[in-house]
């Protein structure tokens, strides 16, 4: 594919499908461009001599140096007709044409044919099923909606064209303006990756915007945008949130590894701002495009109404930023400032008889504070004070100081001058004071996104032939589970695991069981018993003495419980101290999408009654290894809480870096569940594997 | 207090302290009350001849049949004039005054005066420190803020009177319409358990909306509410909610229940709806004034675009009520109604092209389908359809069906006269779909709240004089602290505890453990030695052979860690098999406004770290003590998870409730902590306790 820009500020579009007659798409996008395109609309259709007063072309091949082709012909020819833009030369084309790969088994197959056209010719295709593009920047209307947005320096993605339209109907009097918009239809060629990589170099787009369903490629859509979000902040909804957990079911990890896990992880990964509502996605967006990033996450509060201060106060609360701690300068200035009554400490209380200077006067010592961020301008409506001189000052306060502010008019239609003027130089003002702080704190977790250093996942040195010999090894024997003989595999990828070995005979049982220090655990080894404890096949705390014995025992009870099951054997292996230790488990399941989801939680209770689990999305950098031990809400546990022995958090983060790798070198591995890896005092010491191959990917 | 009815209804309303100087509250109010008052206003004032045209009088006392009296003279004669009123034979009085409690030692006293004379007289007082009262039943604006309310039927109290004057600018332009609204003031008298009363027992009445800083008596409110709540809702914003976990902290169980604890139970034990916004807040009261109630929590989403028909679907996964499963006629209806490429599941999307008639058609369908207990009709704008005739036929559906609707009009200024059509017939309609669903969630909390059956606490057969001989004997002692010495409190209110007693020599430990069945357990019993285990304090299975030498053993080291402590003795206990059991925790602390607060949690972990308790305020009903043990995470532990026994949770909830009668017949009791209560699966038993005695309430 070449570069995007061309798609967005095009000189010639050609509107194939172009047509006179009213309520017909190629109608609609044919006059949307003559609307306000700077550049020049091209005409063709083998059926029209003249559409709209152009002339009419019959067909792609006739024309020269067109820079996107909008493709409105029926579905049977659509894919042709991308063929004829092609071999014209052209590398942008943006099909509107539906009945693709969400018409059935028919469409699928054009789809594919188109994704085939595509790739021969190394083409841009946006769509299909798509609503059409806009760049605000060119004047380009190349969508069938009836409305063009307003410029701006927000540029919209959404894989609805539904939504496209309804924002843009009410972006206008919402006063937000847009760069460039892209309905993405169905993704066949072009995804949010692209657009994302686009935009990061688009200096004239200051945010990104999506509305996503799904992800194309989860890994590719992480390495983009985490590039990009040093620059550019994205902000996304990812809809179909809740019916992950429908979804997902399968194995036991990978009923806590759906994918609506691997989008929050992913997203995060990337930097992406995750909005949870319509309101959310344009109040982050208003913020992001119009105020510049805190400082601090201190914020300053400053109203002239007490009550309405609290509730601004309890939404902070319920935020990542703090209440600013003002410094005792602060404090004086504003005793000297305020009269008696006023509230010095934040929320700054000028109270109710305020007048436009004492509000200001309490803004700027509040601005002034280092402590201090960002702020909330809250003003209740009273006889001394008019919102327009209040916005006035606000927005010169705010130009001043560089400090972002956030506004709430507690009023009705009297606001309306004043929030317009606060609007016009950027600061979002609202009603409710929750939704100026929930900004306030999107802006705030930007600036840290921004600034958090990338770190690329540590490649260890790990005995990778080695592994790959234990799965093959199976793979040859056609097994698609594996247990605790594969302890190798781990071994291999320099993962602890307790001395030991797997025995088919009562002799070796004691050979390997004199060469462990002390009392022994011996396990039945068999892709047919999963409960091997409910049978009687562990043992824990064997002496050298009755490994023989034991061994005889084990075996007869795996016999009676299953006489044609397969024993690969008894596990011999060393006793490992849980009392002085704490159980946890890593587990990796394979998203569609974001490939392998890396799982860590504390062993038993907590992972599966108490859900309190952490995802990454493999690979996974030391940092985020670190953030998966901190995030759980029992990592107290891991730090020594109640009279525990800390555990070596090192030597976890370690671990679930070194399996990120061999999930990620090895996608053959399907599923994988390390429970127990014991995290002692010193080290971290994997027990016990569950492994799902898929032969294929071998 | 007599009625309240009178206070906002008068036929004569006195306003002492009215002015015709301009600015001033006595102008005012005065004015506002001449503007639409369908009673009469009179004026008092002795320094004044008349005041906007009214005659004068000099003082209440000349004056007869005053149905209230708003006084707004300075502070110091504020309560003389109070006094007047009640002289005066008047009921009613709105005191607007400042300078009373909020205003430091001199207020404080003045409060006091004041509520000495309310007392007196039997007055109905509100205030002080209030911005006044208003009810559009009558026209009476007895308030000093600028602004009038809409007539409608929602009744509105305020803490904060700021609050009252921002939400009456911004309602005008929301159509939202009022009953009676109070500013609440200092609450000196009256509070938010009067207004509910009153407005509960007010035909006109229908939703009840406040705005709480604190609630005055919490036992109090849970009882008129959970009254009141059978009948008209009430929603309620308690602002100050995150500061709570701050000013938590005394003792352990005190620092799990902060205040905002109490008032998250108490608040739900009332059946109040709680809102965490100013946008909930009358999103919630909208809803409830304009539809009524949901028959079923299925809702039905009807769209003409897929892709907000997601986001739709997502805000349903973060609340609690359910996509409606539709029946199979419905889906035949549907699949005749709506062209190829519709969706008749739910969501059903009549797709973009869809005129009014089949999106109509789409919408009666499912609300004729049993499963449908409400609605969500989203729209996005088309060439096929106008928002406008959407909105007439789903206000002419919602009145046919009577089932609950809420709208989601996604578009800007061309909504307006779609979406006042909706609001005129109660149908809130909202740009960002998630509000649409918020309100039908609360809609339907509403609906079971309402249906929920009222049970009163059980009250047991316990053994009253004997719990209060044990605290007794304590307080003689001069005990504050209480532990396992005073089992026999828990004993005497039929909660289970191992046999066993404390006893202060050798020979008496020998002669109870030989009363004990197998090997008893031995801890030292001394109020300064609180890590009893740390200092080898407490023995686990000792024979009856040993218990004379560990007698002496336990008395040596508790003397070598405190030579000076207090030894109460050892207790000889019943061995309690914690195996097959599962150690849970029941706390009780003491609320100032809501008493005592009743905790519930697994032992161990997971109330101190994982933080899964519950909370109810006491008394507890049967009901309520087994939403306790439903509602934490961990619940799943004592049903039997992972291959644990089941625990008796009838014991459980028993023990919960006779915990509950037993700190509210003894207020003195002003910390409990029973850990562990151990769940066995025939029965629970209480091991061990600690216990905080406030002589004083003895």
């Amino acid at each position: 594919m070449g570069e995007l820009s061309t798609l967005f500020a095009p000189q010639r579009v050609a509107v194939v499908g172009a047509s006179d007659e009213q309520g017909t798409v190629g109608h609609a996008i044919t006059s949307n461009l003559l609307a306000e395109f700077e550049g020049e609309t091209v005409a063709v259709n083998p059926n029209q001599e003249t559409v709209l007063g152009l002339d009419c072309y019959d067909s792609l091949t006739a024309i020269e140096e067109i820079d996107v082709a909008i493709v409105v012909v029926p579905a049977h020819i659509a894919v042709d007709v991308v063929r004829d833009a092609a071999e014209a030369g052209i590398e942008n084309v943006v099909v509107i044409t539906a009945g693709f790969s969400e018409a059935g088994s028919e469409g699928s197959a054009r789809e594919a044919e188109l994704v085939e056209v595509a790739t021969e010719y190394d083409l841009n295709v946006v769509g299909p099923n798509s609503l059409g593009v806009m760049s605000t920047g060119v004047g380009m209307n190349a969508t069938f909606g009836p409305r063009m947005a307003t410029p701006g320096s927000i540029s919209f993605m959404s894989q609805s064209g539904a939504f496209i339209t309804a924002v843009l109907d009410w972006a206008v009097d919402q006063e937000i303006g847009f760069r460039d918009i892209v309905s993405l239809g169905n993704k066949a060629v072009l995804d949010e990756s692209d657009f994302v990589r686009q935009w990061g170099n688009d200096p004239e787009t200051d945010v990104i915007l999506g509305y996503l369903e799904d992800v194309a490629d989860g890994r590719e859509f992480i390495d983009a945008a985490r590039e990009v979000t040093r620059e550019t902040p994205i902000v996304a909804v990812k809809s179909g949130r809740t019916e992950a957990g429908a979804s997902a079911a399968a194995s036991h990890t990978g009923a806590i590894a759906g994918s609506e896990a691997a989008y929050e992880a992913g997203l995060r990964q990337a930097g992406v701002l995750r909005a949870h509502s319509v309101q959310e996605l344009f109040d982050f967006a208003s913020i992001l495009d119009g105020q510049p990033l805190p400082e601090g996450d201190g914020v300053a509060i400053i109203t002239n109404a007490g009550g309405p201060g609290v509730m601004t106060t309890d939404a902070v609360g319920d935020a990542d930023i703090q209440l600013a701690d003002f410094e005792d300068e602060t404090l004086d200035d504003l005793s000297e400032a305020l009269p008696d009554g006023a509230n010095i400490f934040n929320p700054i209380d000028v109270i109710g008889d305020a007048d436009v200077d004492r509000f200001a006067d309490a803004i700027e010592i509040a601005l002034a504070d280092p402590e201090v961020g960002m702020a909330v301008v809250l003003a209740c409506p009273t006889a001394t004070l008019t919102f327009d001189d209040l916005a006035a000052e606000t927005v010169r306060l705010q130009e001043e100081y560089g400090t972002p502010i956030a506004a709430t008019l507690m009023g009705g239609s009297g606001t309306e001058t004043a929030a317009g003027r606060l609007r016009e130089a950027g600061i979002p003002t609202y009603f409710d004071p929750a939704r100026a702080v929930r900004s306030l704190d999107a802006l705030q977790e930007y600036a840290t996104i921004r600034t958090q250093e990338r770190v690329e996942p540590t490649t260890f040195d790990v005995d990778h032939q080695r592994a790959r010999a234990v799965l093959e090894s199976a793979a040859d024997r056609g097994r698609t589970q594996l247990g605790v003989e594969s302890m190798d595999l781990l071994d291999a990828y320099g993962i602890s695991t307790p001395q030991g070995e797997v025995v088919d005979s009562p002799g070796d049982a004691e050979r390997v069981a004199s060469e462990i220090d002390g009392d022994v655990v011996m396990k039945i080894v068999s892709p047919d018993i999963s409960h091997k404890s409910d049978i009687g096949g562990v043992e824990v705390g064997v002496s050298q003495d009755a490994v023989r014995d034991t061994y005889e025992d084990i075996i007869v009870r795996a016999r009676n419980y299953q006489p044609d099951g397969s024993i690969v054997g008894v596990q011999i292996q060393e006793m490992v101290d849980l009392d002085e230790g704490t159980e946890t488990i890593i587990g990796v399941s394979r998203d569609p999408q974001f490939g392998p989801l890396v799982m860590f939680g504390l062993g038993g209770i907590f992972v599966e009654v108490m859900e309190d689990t952490a995802f990454r999305v493999a690979p996974v950098a030391e940092p985020e290894a670190s953030e998966m031990l901190d995030e759980i809400k029992s990592a107290p546990l891991l730090s020594g809480a109640r009279g525990r022995t800390p555990a070596d958090k090192g030597a976890l983060v370690e671990t679930i870096q070194r399996v990120s790798q061999l999930v990620t070198d090895f996608p053959a591995i399907s599923e994988l569940d390390i429970n127990p890896v014991v995290a002692q005092p010193d080290g971290a010491i994997a027990v016990d594997l569950r492994l799902t191959l898929d032969q294929e990917e071998l």
